[in-house]
C-alpha cells in the first residue's frame, strides 16, 4: 500500500475512551491519515492527552498523541475526517454539528445507524449503500456527512452471511453469541460479576443484531433502504473473555451447497472492486479454519490485525442447512478499525476533495 | 423425608475420580443409602481411601470414607446398589459383571445409554422407561440390572423440553450450550487452553445431546424404545466456568402458548406421582427466573442443592415459537445426583427386595 | 450454643452494600441477635429492601430482610446494637451520632480504628482493649460506644502473630499479601483490569496493616494504648481471586522454636476465657495445614464458616526464624463476621443491659 | 543490528514442547542464526513438524518450521549450536552427548546449572563466568560445551539485585514471587486447580531461586565458582496469570542509597561492554516504572520484546533498606530468549569458529 504524499488530517471525538484509544493507536501510523486533533468532554479540554487519558491498551500510548492538547467537541477542529467514539446519547447531538460544518463523520456510535438516509456500511458487504449520502446531503443540507459502522457482533456474522446470501440465497439465521468483556467499554463488567460466569443478557444487543443484519444484507434503491427479508434470531451472552465475539450460527439457504462449496465461497470472498484498494482491508476478509476446535477468541481474534473474520466448524445440519462458528475482534474490525475502513472507502470513492 | 429404618448398603465404582468423589460426598449422609464399599482400579486397591484419593471438592472428604479400604472392581462387594462413575470404556466391561451378579447398577457412564434394553432415565421425565428392565433381565439373564442417567448437558435441556412437549407438542429444538470445565473431569482442561477463551468443540457431545434427547422424549412400547421424532440440533462450547452447563434454546411447538402459559407449565411441573417420594427429588424440578439476566452458572447452578434446572429469558421468537436459557449443575443433577435419584426411583418402584 | 430467650434487636448501617449484605445474611439466623432495622443512604429510604438492594451473595436474600423498609441513617432505629458497614468518610460523621444516642456501634469501617480511645479488637487477640471504652464514654460523654474491627488483611496475619508473640516473642515481620477482589467492594475492580493479572498496589492498605498490627499486638495501660514495638513491613497485591486474602510471612522471634513447637502453639490456640462463649467464635481460631500446597483461597477460605484462619507451609528460614502462609476470609472473619464477634464479646462482657 | 552474511545453523532439542516452540518462533527470523534442525523424542521422529507439534503460541507456527522433518535427539544434526528445551531428566543424558560431539549447547534445562564447571549465565549479570568453559572442556574432554541459563524467576530478580549489589553492596533479600501458569509448561496446571485461586507452593522452585541467585551474584576465580554470601529467602506462589513472574523484594544494603539513587542506577544499567553487541540484548535491560501500580504481568511482561525486566514501587522500608516489585517474562527472558542471548554471547566472545 502506497502512502499518500500528503496525509489527510483527521480528528477523534471521544478520544480518551476505550474505542477512542483504539483509534489513537491505529491512526498513529496510518498510511493515509494523520491525527490532527483529539477531542473529549469539557473537563479534559486544554489538558495534555497523556495526562488525562487513562490508557488501557497493552501497546503503549503513542508519544505524539500523548503530547497533544485535548480540544473540545466543537466543529472547529483542523481536520477533514472525524472518527466518532462518542457514547450514542452524545453522538446524537454532536455528530450532526460536525456533518453540518463540512466534516466527514465516520461513526462507531449507534445513534444514526437506523436513520433512513445514513449509510450503515461494511465496505466488503454493502459499499453501494454510500448512495444514501446524496439524499442525506440533500435533505439535511449538510456540507459534510455521517457514515456509520455496525454493532460489533453484527459485523462478525454479517460478513459470512453476505457471502452465503449471494451464493446460495439466505432464508433463516439462528445466532447465539458469546461476547467478550471489552465490548462493554471501560470499566465495563466488574470482575466479581463475570469471572467464572456467563451472563445470558446484553441490553439492546439482540435487537441491534437482528435489525442491523437485515439492513446490511438489504438494498438501497431510489435513495431508500430496503431491508432484507431474511429471518434472523439473535441471542447474546457475555462470557469471561477479554477480546473477541464468537457466534454459533445455523442457517437455512435456498440452494443447498455441499460443505466444500460453502467453505470455498467463504474462503475465496474478497469483496467488491473499488477504485483504490483500502489500506486496512485484508485481501480475503474471511478465513475458514479446518481444525475441529477453532476459531477460539484468545488465539484467533487478532487474525489479519483484527480485520479478518474467522469461520470454523462449517458442518451440515439436521434441521437447517449449515452450522458454523464465527469470530470477530470486537474492538478492531467490530469497532475502531471498521470505522477507519469506512473512512478509507470514502477517500477511495472520491468523497473527499 | 423419613429416613429408612435400615439403610441400604451401596458401593461406588470409580470412587476416586471427580464424579466418584461427588458420589462419596452425597451418599455420606443419605437418608436411604449408606456407603458400604469404595472400589477403584488395581493400583489403589487395599489402600486407605483417604491416602489414595486426591480430593477435589471444596467440602472436605467425609471422615468415614477416608478410613475405608479401597476394594477392587469385582462383583464381590457387600452392597445391593452400585453407583458407577467409571470411564465408559471400563464401564462397558465391568458394569455387566455386576448386573450379572445381582447388583442394581446405577450408571453415570455413557457405555450402555443407547442399548435397546437399558433404560436411560430422568425420573421426572421418563420413569416409565423402567419397563425395559424386564426385557433386559429376560434377554441377558441378569439377576441384577443396569440403569443409566443421561449426559449432563442433555439433562439440563430435556427437563424443560419434556414439559413443553407434553403441554404444547415439541417439533424443533436448536440448542447452543456453554459448558463448564468440570464436565471434562480431572485434570480436564489446562488453564492455558481455556482461561479467557471459548473452545467451540467438545468431542462426541453434540451427538450425545441429539440422540439422548430423542430417547428421553420417546416412548417404550412392547419392550421397545421409540425415539421421539423431534428435530434437534446441538452445538456445544466449552467456556471458562467451574460448574454449570448453560444452554440457549429455540423451540418450535405445535400449539402456540403465550409466554405466560409457557412459564406457568414450566414452573408448576412436578413430575409424575411415584409410589414413594424420592429424597433427592425437588418438589418442583424447574425454577423459572424472571430477572432479565438470569440464570447464571456461578450464581444459580446450586439451586435446590444442584437438583433444580433453572430456566430464564423465556421470550417470543421471530422465527420459531419460544426462546429460553437453561442451566443445570453438571456434576450434580447432570451426574452423581442424577444417578442417585435413579437409585431412589428403583427403591421406590420396588426393584430392590 | 444456646439461643437467647429474647433476641437482642440490631440494626445494620449501610445495609445495601456488599459488607452490609454479609451482615444481613449472617444476622438473619443468629442465636443472640435479630435484625430490627436496615438503614441506608437517603435515596433508598422508605423503599423495600428487596427492591433497592442489588444482591451479590450466592446465598439468596433472606425473605424477612427483603420485606423490610429501608430507614435513614439516623439514631432513631429501634435497636440496641448497630453494625456499621458504612464507607469510612460517612462513618466518621454517623457513627458518633449513634454512640451519642446510646447505641453500641460495632464498626467495620476504618474511620475510628486509630482513635486513642476506640478499641480495635479481635476477641481472641486483644479483648482486654475493651478497657478503652471507659475512657471513651468519659471523655466523649457518650451513652453508647464505638468498637472497631481491623482491616481484613491485618486480621489474617495478626491472629497467628499474636500466638507466636505470646509464646516466643515477636521481633520482625515481613508480610506480602495476595488479596481477593471482594476486598474492594462492589463494583470493585473491572474484569479488564484484574483478569489474568496482578496489581502490586492497594491504596492505603500497607499503612493500615503495619499500624493496626502494632495496635492489636500492643497493650492498654491506664486507659492508654501502647503500640507493640514489633517491626513490620507489609506489601500488598491484588490477585484474581474472588474471596480470601493470603499472606506470605517471614518472622523473627526472640526464642527459637522448632517447627513442631510453632505448629503446636498455633493449632492449640483457643483465645482467652470469656464470661460466656461466643456463638460465632470457633473453638480453635487457627488451623495448621500440613499439606505442602495449602492453604489455598478457593479451597480453604470458608474454613469454620469463614471464621478460622488457615496457616500452612510453616518452615524454617535461611535469614529469619520462621516462614509461613496465612489465609483469612476477607469479608467474613475479616469484615462482617469479625464485627459480629465483637458484638457478641460486648454482650458476653456485660456491655449491654 | 547488522545481519551476518552467512547465518549460523542451529538446532532445537525438544522442539515440540512449549519452550521449544518459543525457540522455533524466535529463531525463525533471527539475524545471526537459522534453524537447521528440529529434534524431539522418538515417536515424533521422521514426521513433519507441523503434523506432530500441537502449537500453543498465539503467533502462528512459522511455515518453514512446519515443513521440516523432526529428527532424533542424536548428535548428528547439521548445526553448530543446539538450544535445549529438554526436560531436565532427559537433558542430563542428552546434552553431554552433544557437547562431546562438538556442539555448543545452550540449555534452558536445570540439569547442569549447578555443576562446578558449567557456566550459569545472564550476559548482563555475569558473562565473565564463561571462564568456566575452559575447565569444562579440559576436565570433560568435550569438543563442544554446555552453557545454561537460570530459572525463570531467578532471572527476574537477579538482574536488579546485581545492579544494587554493584552499587551499594547487597546483604539480604526477601523475595515472594507470584508466578504465571506458563512456567509449568503444557498442559501445566488444570483450570480447575488454579482458576480464581493461589497455590502457595511450586516444587523445587524456592531452592533453585536461592541457590542460583547466589551463583549468579558470585564470582569465578581460578576456574572455581565462589557463591555470593548474600542471604536470600524465596517464597513462591502460583497465581492465575498466563505469562509473567512478579516478585516482591525487600533488600538490605551496605550503603544506604536514596530512592532516587537506587532508581537511577537501576534505570541506567546497561550491562558490560562486549566485543560485539548482541541482537537480542536491550540497551537498558531494566526499566523503572514510576506509576504506583506497575509493573503488572499482563500489561508489562512484553516490555522490550519480553527481554526487559520491569521494576516498580521502589520505596523505603521500615525494616530493611528498599522494597520493590520486579517482573520478568518467564518464557522469553526467563527461558527461550535468555538461552538465545547466551548463544549470541558465545558468538560475540569468539566461542564459535
Amino acid at each position: 500500500m502506497e502512502a499518500r504524499k500528503k496525509k489527510i488530517p483527521v480528528a477523534i471525538l471521544g478520544a480518551t475512551g476505550v474505542v477512542g484509544q483504539r483509534f489513537v493507536n491505529l491512526l498513529s501510523d496510518h498510511p493515509w491519515f494523520e491525527i490532527a486533533a483529539l477531542a473529549s468532554s469539557e473537563k479534559r479540554v486544554s489538558h495534555r492527552y497523556g495526562d488525562v487519558c487513562q490508557w488501557h491498551l497493552t501497546d503503549g500510548m503513542p508519544s505524539e498523541a500523548a503530547d497533544m492538547v485535548v480540544q473540545s467537541l466543537e466543529p472547529t477542529l483542523s481536520a477533514k475526517i472525524v472518527f466518532s467514539a462518542l457514547p450514542s446519547s452524545i453522538a446524537r447531538k454532536i455528530e450532526p454539528e460536525f456533518a453540518q460544518a463540512g466534516y466527514l463523520v465516520c461513526s462507531n456510535a449507534s445513534a444514526f445507524r437506523q436513520e433512513p438516509d445514513v449509510p450503515l456500511v461494511i465496505p466488503e458487504v454493502n459499499y453501494s449503500h454510500l448512495a444514501l449520502i446524496k439524499r442525506q446531503k440533500r435533505e439535511r443540507g449538510w456540507k459534510g456527512l455521517i457514515i456509520t459502522s455496525p454493532n460489533c457482533t453484527t459485523t462478525g456474522i454479517v460478513m459470512p452471511l453476505k457471502v452465503l446470501d449471494q451464493a446460495f440465497g439466505l432464508r433463516k439465521v439462528f445466532s447465539v453469541s458469546m461476547q467478550a468483556v471489552s465490548g462493554a467499554g471501560y470499566p465495563g463488567l466488574p470482575y466479581s460479576d463475570i469471572e467464572g460466569n456467563v451472563i445470558p443478557y446484553i441490553g439492546g444487543e439482540e435487537e441491534k443484531i437482528e435489525l442491523e443484519t437485515r439492513l446490511l444484507l438489504g438494498d438501497v434503491q431510489d435513495d431508500k433502504r430496503i431491508e432484507s427479508d431474511v429471518m434472523i434470531s439473535a441471542q447474546s451472552n457475555r462470557v469471561p473473555v477479554v477480546d473477541g465475539h464468537m457466534s454459533c450460527l445455523s442457517v437455512e439457504l435456498e440452494k443447498k451447497p455441499t460443505i466444500e462449496e460453502a467453505c470455498r465461497v467463504l474462503a475465496e470472498f474478497s469483496g467488491p472492486s473499488l477504485k483504490q484498494s483500502l489500506p486496512s482491508g485484508p485481501e480475503h476478509p474471511i478465513v475458514v479454519r479446518e481444525e475441529k476446535d477453532r476459531p477460539q477468541p484468545r488465539k484467533d481474534c487478532n487474525a489479519g490485525n483484527g480485520m479478518i473474520v474467522s469461520v470454523g466448524r462449517v458442518r451440515p445440519y439436521s434441521i437447517l442447512d449449515l452450522r458454523m462458528v464465527t469470530l470477530v475482534h470486537n474492538t478492531l474490525r467490530g469497532a475502531a478499525s471498521g470505522a477507519i475502513l469506512n473512512a478509507e472507502l470514502l477517500v477511495s470513492e472520491g468523497y473527499i476533495n
